[in-house]
């Protein structure tokens, strides 16, 4: 990428790219292009919509698991990729059958960075159709931007597509909403502490505290026990409704309904330790609602949305 | 529906399900299936998992907006649809045109439960394929369960079909991540105060304090000023990052970077009252995060979730 490019993306000069930055230092060139992200904004933001189809590596959202749950743009990519790279058992294995029985298929699982990035360089380099399939959707607890921006350091161009999360499959199989009218007016997505986040960055009892929130929390099947016994030493009722989601929309899904007092009983008799999520809330139950009236008045949002 | 079909459903006895409540009180309806929930899960959430093709009437999220971003399974149900209901100016045309130019078109908007639940009961019963299009994923402040379980008290099945919500949508045009390692570890999903929420169910400033959430404010592009105006007034700074993306993945989307300070002036300069979401927080840039190290760790989160 030329020195002046700074807003212009890769496209403008791929030859030149990885002459100015360290290729082999994935951190490096992450730092680099944040230096470019604050010092303008990539024309591409502007130029194109999300769903566009655009030049490059899309990084694309798998959705929950079942293969119907993809959208159109990713099933689009995949029928015509030369090579997907997946997220291993995180992706549900149908997907890649019904969609990409014709592609190389390389598995991330195991692979870093120094790895991923020249094996999806020199095949885009070689003129092939790469993919980069993330689960869910990647701008949630996705780790795409990392591979995006080493990419294009390397010159490589590379946009997001994005994807169906999990927490809406659960939401469905649950056949609720995650907001729900005098209920559940908020929604937050989480995690719970850990090796990766401090006990200071971990906010589930406040967002349980406020009332009216949905908490789904990601990555958390390991720690359920430990999450809801912080939630009973911090005074919040053991009858609050959590239900636990694992392998959303895959053919094994299952579906355990609790309380924050029962529920880790629950998830360890089922013997889950990965892969479900964890929604708490009064909207498990979708049951106390009030109707919103909402037709006549907030769907018509250019006129009455501003008297809301 | 009988009595005693408490857990089974409307499929277990259409014909008597309008004898035992009343089908002119929505409210009612809904009431009575609080109960039914209260008391027992529906058989549905164990049987069918999100995604399956199952009996009744889908509520199927559009997506945000570009016909592409709709999922597998909506497509497969507009093109097989008689008739769609569909949220009138929320749903992007392009997608009525290019999936359902064949079906009936019926706009929610001006219309009441009142007027909606026996037009699509009647259209069901009479054997017609019957789809309910909400913006969006119907589980984001989506006023879908108050149609089905009104539906369902009159005796006919529906289900959700979930849907890519426009913040993911606004995540890809922004070319960043709604979690960002070392940035951004949770995501809110929420809506400013206003005739729906109290001051106190506002929450918008409690978000934004925690320091490492991606805040996503849906449903107040009309009062983008009196919610920053709030976060100034409550000591945030002012330089905190904001985007406002008008019609996310739409053709004429729109993006407007810039901060809790001046963000206010950039909206009415623009002269959006409505559509378009506000998202705050440092992710919005993209800048400053680190590499995660996932792919030989996290991802197997079979093995190694537990050790997070």
């Amino acid at each position: 990428m030329t020195a002046d490019g700074v807003s212009g993306g890769p496209t403008d000069d791929d030859a030149s790219a990885s002459d100015d930055g360290p290729a082999d230092d994935p951190q490096a060139a992450i730092d680099a292009q944040s230096e470019r992200r604050r010092a303008a904004l990539d024309d591409r933001i502007v130029e194109h919509s999300a769903g566009d189809q655009q030049d490059g590596v899309p990084f694309v959202g798998a959705g929950p698991g079942n293969p119907r749950l993809l959208t159109v743009a990713g099933m689009e990519l995949l029928e015509e990729a030369d090579l997907v790279v997946h997220a291993g058992s995180l992706v549900n294995s149908e997907l890649l059958d019904e969609y990409c029985d014709h592609a190389d298929l390389v598995n991330s699982v195991g692979k870093d960075l120094e790895e991923l990035i020249p094996l999806m360089r020199d095949a885009y380099e070689d003129g092939r159709n790469v993919v980069r399939l993330h689960s869910g959707d990647p701008a949630i607890y996705g780790a795409a931007l990392e591979q995006m921006d080493a990419l294009e350091h390397e010159g490589v161009p590379t946009y997001l597509v994005p994807g169906v999360t999990s927490a809406f499959a659960a939401s469905a199989t649950l056949r609720t909403q995650l907001t729900l009218n005098e209920v559940s007016n908020h929604v937050a997505f989480t995690r719970p502490q850990g090796k990766t986040l401090t006990p200071e960055e971990d906010h589930i009892s406040e967002f349980v505290e406020m009332g009216d929130v949905t908490t789904c929390i990601y990555l958390g099947t390991h720690a359920v026990r430990e999450t809801m016994d912080r939630l009973l030493a911090d005074g919040h009722d053991p009858e609050t409704p959590v239900a636990v989601i694992y392998h959303a929309s895959w053919p094994d899904e299952d579906v355990l309904v609790g309380s924050i007092g029962d529920i880790a009983d629950r998830v360890e008799e089922a013997g889950y330790r990965a892969s479900a999520l964890v929604v708490i809330g009064e909207a498990v139950t979708g049951a106390g609602y009030e109707r919103s009236f909402l037709y006549g008045d907030w769907a018509t949002r250019g006129s009455t949305e501003s008297s809301d």
